[in-house]
């Protein structure tokens, strides 16, 4: 028989608040610490940011995309998270804290519920609830502000978060720079007009060149595509990475800088006897010439001859291509074919000028050069449509009146014609005659067609030339930090927020929103940080700023080592003191690897020197120097408030 | 025909890093903070805490148990957090952000995969993979742990988080209070050995002491049952609450403070003749009553007389339950009818000892003094089950060999007999016969029958008598804001982590676990600390500390407030300038509803006085008096100092 002791015993208890031995928060000594460096690498850690994360023990894997940051990295994350924070206050953006957990009904409401796609992580409670785990928070931001929204004197409103976000990347790769799980600074304002979106716009984009330069980032501020976020006006910050999902066109000449899916060019009339030199008397009236099952234009090149015998070349061709749109804002009450296209209003605040009407779907032809490609992002963005792409064959054929291949731009008045830019300057081209293995040749732009609308289409590549200086262009692979644009009505429409104007007339607010992805900022810096032995931190968002390495932490050596400590944390200095009972060597390889920027050795010789002197190293340099033990704390503060000045700005 | 501008110029950006105009990040004019008071109280706030952090503008609800924090609501939610912060780094914990969502495979591992039940918010991406939205993080922890662990030096080892959770409560209520999302710091820690272990725990008692004094907090620590967690050694920290989920069972008399799931109090043998008084040799041999349809104490209270024909009470009986144990760890190979019962082998590890086997499904008998009500959770902690629940009526026949009603100690030897300690001073007790219809009297303890086990198993209730000091006890409602416990094993042996200690053999660490609900601890400051007019807030945790109220900002008092404003801010004090264009009365209701500890009133009166002074107002009382305008920062500076020195004891 087993008898138990009285077990009301274990319920006593008293109020102890004495206070507990106490280790400082901000510096460590090297032995209390958990800083597990590593000489292996991953076999899939193939970028220098995700490999020296790994072994200086910044990061673990907990799943494929799935992160933790262990103490060291979380130092640096939340020094970039408090740059991000200190600049966003300056500017007047207020915090807020809403759940990474969102209602899916918000999600409904915005109709991002279903356009959102499978990137977006779902989850249904025991009571069937829909829930969303935050890939962005357009949605619930909008949904706090209109209930609290009602005058105009409450605008304009900047509110911010900095917190987890999930996006279920198909291929999460590369560590914290694309990964399941991230921390993002997301920040939406509201404004009464378009010129306090503009000024709030210009304070985000500043704050955001002033975020980067003090951790260090050297971005490229592009003109981007806003894509599925809606709304027009964006700029991303892209840093140069050879991994990138971005490409950027560059120019030699000038500081040109955007996106390829929104870049522009120099207008370019190249392309032979159909270029826009001569007069257009010489060019012969058009004419029909057949081209039995010649559909390409490789093939037509092979084909079709120039009058003096020569091969042509795909620049002297009118690529005509038949595209679908979905829902389409552009007016097309004017536009051929389209006179019986049916419109459908949208948003819930349809009633407005602001929610207006869609086409949900729409056909262009699009003509552009031979020998260009067209940029879908650019037809989409000319249309004002969500979403483009190239029609059914059994559409072209409806359409056109032939098969695919044969589409062109003279007659054809069953749908609007939309003109790429190069395509103004043609004059003496080939292009399909809307028929069966039949082609016209010596078509000029104007005379013999006239598009509904033209524009800017064509993808621009490198080699093409700047439209601001002439120069050339040139392409990077880049990596977006982070993302400002004018989101327009989208949300506010579609989500009735109203507020009362100064004639206490009902209004829509504009909505702006701005984010920055924390981790990828941080694995960026050192992208643009590091050498072979390891991270190079700026000071700004090293984990600390000053190591100390007794040669062996014993006698006068740890005497002169913990004064320093304690000379230094006084200062308000972040101190590592590596304690261990290790190899000289083993100490500076791990410090190297774990890149503080500022490296102190104490050692028997420098402190028989006299007077007693330490050495000191800067991580970025090769060179060390001694220094006076009396006077190493206070010149290693000063260079540190030094550097932290200079990144501030 | 539409001709749109050049869209390359849209591409030019030039990188200006001028510095932005820039606002402090820590005070705040009113007119550009974002506090949308109100007088109106949702329907469904019914404790002080979601009352007024829903109408001081601290929360909104994005859906039920989904809070977001505005502005002023996440400025104390920070203070709290900073406060678990910093005391938990001061005993050495580090910390780490895992992610908030985890892979499934890691609760497979642990087995809670299957046993969290509900609660767990579970999700499957587009690849099929299984996700967990964080209630928890045991696994998450011990997973990192296990990949980095290899020697006895790196132990003791405390790691945590202060991060997302999310569990999905089947009633959400009470604001934050009881919210599906919410922020916890969860601590753990690996041991070599118990003594290790304890150190660990006794300092984060320490630690947790602290914390909830520095953020004005009265907590009751208790011992509490561990629960689902698994492990033994646990202490809860309460606050009591009207609505509080716990029973709280205190002495009058002294400070023994305990869970009433885990609640002793003194051996109490009450109960007329069945009690302890008197000689066995006066009570007669037991002997069999017919006690035909007579199943209940009640009914048997009213159907069996004394000896002196007065009726019998319910503490004269033997109350015999049947009870099916889940998952069994004490040993039951000596007890009678447990000969032939299957065991089964836990934990990946387990052929080590620390794995170990449990009975899958095993009954006992339990028998306690009629008037008293069975403490399920003391028995399955005695029995060391994962659940218990009384056996089904099938169950009772065939173990009993009788209907359900007539179970009874003696001569029960199908299956293993637990007393409850009262019992064991019954000397003239009445109990079932194991027979349908039939009842023993003059049922004597020791000399009719022997149970194969002791235990304390009563619900202890208010009025019962402390085991420490003999006082009456009483009970309060409680809530949980801390909890810290000794895991032990259980997911170091079936997560697999071992380490090599001094011998270079294999050692399993045992494992501590350590709680705060961030959420829960802030709503509970509001709940001690408020009037009728609103929060009164410790100053270590309120939004701001000052709050300056101009009667009118303009002329004179805008200097003089203006000049406060900024002498406040040198001092390092937070402070809330309320320079709206509303009436005092209104300014005045906002400051008290949102509870900002001390207030100053700039007016034209106490200007016009020589030396011109201000009017300082603490929260907390009643009475104001004038400071000279000059001393007005340096004395509120200084006493904002001394609260807080206080309050960090």
């Amino acid at each position: 028989m087993i008898m138990l002791s009285h077990p009301a015993k274990t319920g006593i208890v008293t109020l102890d608040t004495r206070p507990v031995p106490r280790q400082t928060g901000v510096n460590m000594k090297y032995s209390n610490a958990f800083i597990p460096t590593l000489r292996e690498v991953p076999a899939d850690a193939v970028i220098a940011s995700h490999r020296l994360m790994f072994r200086a023990g910044m990061i673990r894997k907990l799943a494929n995309g799935l992160f933790a940051y262990l103490p060291l990295g979380l130092r640096s994350f939340r020094k970039v998270e408090r740059i991000v924070r200190e600049e966003m206050d300056a500017i007047g953006a207020l915090e807020i804290k809403p759940t990474v957990v969102l209602p899916g009904e918000i999600w409904k409401e915005s109709g991002r519920w279903d356009s959102m796609g499978d990137g977006m992580l779902r989850a249904k409670n025991r009571l069937d609830n829909d829930f969303v785990v935050s890939p962005t928070a357009e949605e619930a931001f909008t949904a706090i502000v209109r209930d609290e929204l009602s005058s105009y004197r409450q605008l304009p409103l900047s509110l911010y978060q900095i917190n987890t976000k999930f996006r279920d990347e198909i291929r999460p790769r590369y560590g914290v720079m694309r990964g399941r799980e991230f921390v993002m600074k997301d920040a939406y304002s509201w404004h009464p007009d378009e010129q306090s979106l503009d000024e709030t716009y210009q304070a985000m984009g500043r704050a955001y060149r002033r975020i980067f330069k003090r951790c260090g980032l050297s971005v490229i501020p592009v003109k981007a595509d806003s894509g599925a976020m809606g709304g027009s006006g964006s700029e991303e910050f892209m840093v140069e990475s050879e991994i990138g999902d971005n490409t950027l066109i560059l120019c030699k000449g000038c500081d040109y800088a955007a996106n390829v899916e929104k870049a522009g060019c120099a207008p370019d009339f190249a392309g032979g006897e159909s270029a826009g030199q001569g007069s257009l008397a010489d060019v012969p009236p058009y004419e029909k010439i057949d081209t039995p099952n010649v559909k390409t234009i490789e093939e037509l090149c092979g084909f079709v001859k120039n009058t003096d015998g020569s091969a042509m070349n795909p620049a002297q061709f009118i690529k005509t291509l038949i595209y679908r749109a979905i829902n389409v804002e552009l007016d097309l009450s004017n536009a051929p074919g389209c006179k019986n296209l049916e419109q459908k209003k949208i948003g819930q605040d349809a009633a407005s000028s602001k929610g207006g009407a869609v086409y949900p779907e729409a056909f262009f032809a699009v003509a552009i050069r031979g020998d260009l490609d067209l940029n879908e992002t650019k037809l989409a963005a000319l249309v004002k449509a969500s979403e483009v792409g190239l029609a059914s064959d059994a559409d072209v054929v409806r359409l056109t009146g032939a098969p695919v291949g044969f589409a062109g731009p003279v007659g054809l008045d069953s749908l609007p014609v939309i003109a790429d830019l190069t395509v103004t300057g043609m004059k003496d081209a080939v292009t399909g005659a809307l028929a069966k293995d039949l082609h016209y040749r010596h078509v000029a732009y104007g005379r013999d067609f006239a598009p509904w609308m033209t524009g800017d289409l064509r993808i621009v590549k490198a080699g093409d030339a700047c439209a601001l200086c002439g120069g050339e262009l040139f392409e990077k692979k880049g990596n977006e930090l982070g993302h400002i644009f004018k989101l327009g009505y989208k949300y506010t429409s579609s989500m009735n927020v109203s507020y009362l104007d100064e004639n206490g007339k009902s209004q829509t607010p504009t909505m702006g929103c701005y984010g920055i992805g924390v981790d990828r900022a941080l694995a960026s810096v050192i992208e643009e940080h590091h050498d072979e032995a390891g991270i190079v931190w700026p000071v700004s968002v090293a984990p600390y700023h000053v190591v100390i390495v007794p040669i062996k932490y014993d006698g006068a050596v740890k005497d002169a080592a913990d004064r320093l400590y304690g000379e230094l944390e006084k200062a308000g200095i972040e101190v590592l003191l590596d304690d261990r009972n290790e190899r000289p060597g083993v100490k500076f390889n791990d410090a190297d690897l774990v890149g503080i920027p500022w490296r102190v050795l104490v050692g028997d010789k420098g402190l028989a020197q006299s007077p007693p002197a330490v050495e000191i190293k800067r991580r970025s340099e090769k060179e060390n120097r001694m220094v006076e033990l009396e006077a190493a704390a206070g010149e290693l503060a000063q260079k540190i408030r030094e550097e932290l000045a200079l990144l501030k700005g």
